[in-house]
């Protein structure tokens, strides 16, 4: 194993991960809601009041490590979640739902989370994108190409 | 019905609905998977080449308004369109989820969709976001107390 590899699997090791400690009871929680597959609370860090994660009670790093079962239900909770932070004390007129998978995704927690956070209007959060590269205006031949590349390599 | 509310129903009402128009064949539409539930296509201003729309084949403007069946199937399909644009030949390093649940958190179509699109590093895509207001660090007290808000509004 080179540096990077040792790293990486530092990185993505259950006994490393930070969720794992949360989930054995040895890092504290302020739980939101918990079952046999799933836990919800907020970070440490939120982007505002309301910002909870939904975590897969199993160590999966990546979105590949996780059962596609368990992957669908954390969209079940981030549903029944969104109603209860709209209902909340917390300024919320909107929702939005964020994954990172990988780090070059700014994913910081090699334990796969979903983020659902409020939005209000002008509350000044947002994408920060280089106009010169992000968004730009595809033909309708660059379209098809993109689909058809994509397509061929869908198992 | 006031003018608000008269917007409020044009822009979501099916008739006025672009991607209802795509699924109806009225409107161009690179298709890169389709099935009873669901179609899956780029956008026509994508974040990067690889970023698509995962959106169901019911009209339903917002979260709340699509069953929970299908839209945990949205993500089961997000897990295999990872695997192949992580296949393809553009750039990925890292893949990005994003859902926009109302015009506050940045739903421009209103008819739900969920976002994956590839990252790689320095790519210039990120976050926009006033350090001032946004990811603070929380005393646990504050997260319990928010914790306990949310759960409270859990049905």
């Amino acid at each position: 194993m080179n540096r990077a590899s040792i790293l990486k699997y530092m990185k993505e090791e259950q006994s490393n991960c930070v969720f794992c400690k949360i989930l054995a009871g040895t890092l504290p929680v302020s739980l939101v809601y918990e079952d046999d597959e799933v836990a919800v609370f907020p970070p440490l860090q939120p982007v505002n009041p309301g910002h909870l994660l939904i975590i897969p009670k199993q160590h999966a790093p990546y979105m590949k490590d996780l059962d596609s079962g368990t992957l669908s239900y954390m969209m079940e909770i981030a549903q029944r979640l969104n109603g209860a932070i709209r209902q909340s004390k917390y300024p919320c007129e909107g929702v939005n739902l964020f994954l990172a998978d990988g780090e070059a995704a700014q994913q910081e927690v090699f334990h796969l989370h979903l983020h659902i956070y409020p939005r209000y209007p002008a509350d000044g959060f947002g994408f920060k994108y280089d106009p010169s590269r992000h968004f730009i205006h595809m033909e309708r031949s660059e379209l098809n190409s993109i689909a058809q590349e994509i397509k061929k390599n869908l198992s």
